[in-house]
């Protein structure tokens, strides 16, 4: 099978030297990938220059990509061509448009005019004590998936913060059912340490919990091959 | 000698899933460590996780620090007990103060309620078509210095982003005079490309241009081991 994998962490540019990041390392993309190209599956992956990576092997590809723009434009034609995504990367839910000065915001008298600005600086200037970043929501791309091929095998990935496991798993359904996504991989950021990451296999039904990285890539080759 | 370098990017939470980033790859501070490490002096470096390192070496100190407060913390006690400090890190400028939605903003009657706030969720919510982030600026470390070691020769850097050489000289000297600093190296973000680092090392009579990041490391050598 032909899948396609998303690991790391997605950058915004605030200006060319500042840029708003999603910490991720890579490695849970990374043992996904390496288990399915060690069953011989055809695996593309799409990650960041940070990000860690398998070793290059012949039926491995890797592509890498900065923000969510650059992401849009690289998964359109890959959705296509593939029979599987499994999108851990983490995304930018937002992005950058106008920084400013704190003074700039009091003096003004109808906020949206931010909404429509961009700076023209390069860097932007450091003199103010406070600064005011306004951002805009980023396009969700997993809910275009099945837009773009609806045949493609979707897993999503959801990760939350210090929240109940009943929390965790209504998000999970609700992302399962707005993306229509087929598998939703479910972690709280809190679960999850150098050598455990607790994480759970939400569908409609059921919940599969695991418990580290290797087990996570595990239980989803079983899914997805052997179902 | 004893000679301490910052090397690298700092980065500022928003959340435990995000945060801003100085983008800095560490080559210089790597380079410029390389050099007076061959040349049998002391060094220590403090960098971060992402920044690329030298090779272990028996005169060779690494310290890693994230942000602007931990980079300040570990600064303190190194600089009172070193010779040389030449400060490469690119230092965040602002840190997050709080984090809400456009809604907010506008229903608010005083904007400067958002600077004492802080936000309790762990990841902030991604709801709202727009938000808005609050941001204060951080202590300048750079202008602690020599109040820490009035005896350290301090080494500043100063990044701009296509100025002319007239500003980036004015800024410098802005600089040194400002922090006490007896050198700072200038550059130009769109002077600097994989084979090339143009750069002038700025004191208060001269300007040296160098064109690498070889060259910097040697011409910042020359400048402190033969003055």
């Amino acid at each position: 099978m032909k899948i396609l994998i998303t690991s790391g962490g997605t950058t915004e540019k605030i200006d060319s030297v500042r840029g708003i990041t999603n910490h991720s390392t890579g490695h849970l993309g990374k043992k996904i990938a390496e288990l399915f190209l060690a069953k011989g599956h055809q695996v593309t992956l799409v990650t960041t220059k940070a990000a860690v990576k398998p070793e290059p092997k012949e039926n491995l590809k890797i592509t890498e990509i900065t923000n969510v723009e650059s992401l849009l434009e690289t998964m359109e034609p890959l959705v296509k061509e593939h029979d599987v995504l499994i999108h851990s990367m983490a995304v930018s839910d937002y992005t950058p448009v106008y920084m400013t000065s704190f003074n700039e915001l009091e003096n003004s008298e109808d906020f949206t005019e931010f909404l429509n600005k961009s700076n023209s600086e390069s860097k932007i200037s450091s003199a103010s004590d406070y600064q005011v970043l306004f951002l805009k929501k980023t396009p969700k791309i997993i809910s275009l998936i099945k837009q773009w091929n609806p045949n493609i095998l979707l897993v999503g990935f959801k990760l939350l913060v210090n929240v109940s496991k009943e929390e965790l798993f209504e998000v999970a359904r609700t992302s399962l059912k707005r993306n229509q996504a087929d598998l939703i991989v479910a972690n709280d950021l809190s679960d999850i340490s150098a050598n455990q990451h607790i994480a759970y296999l939400v569908d409609e039904q059921s919940q599969e919990k695991v418990s580290t990285k290797s087990e996570i890539a595990q239980a989803l080759f079983e899914r997805i091959c052997h179902d």
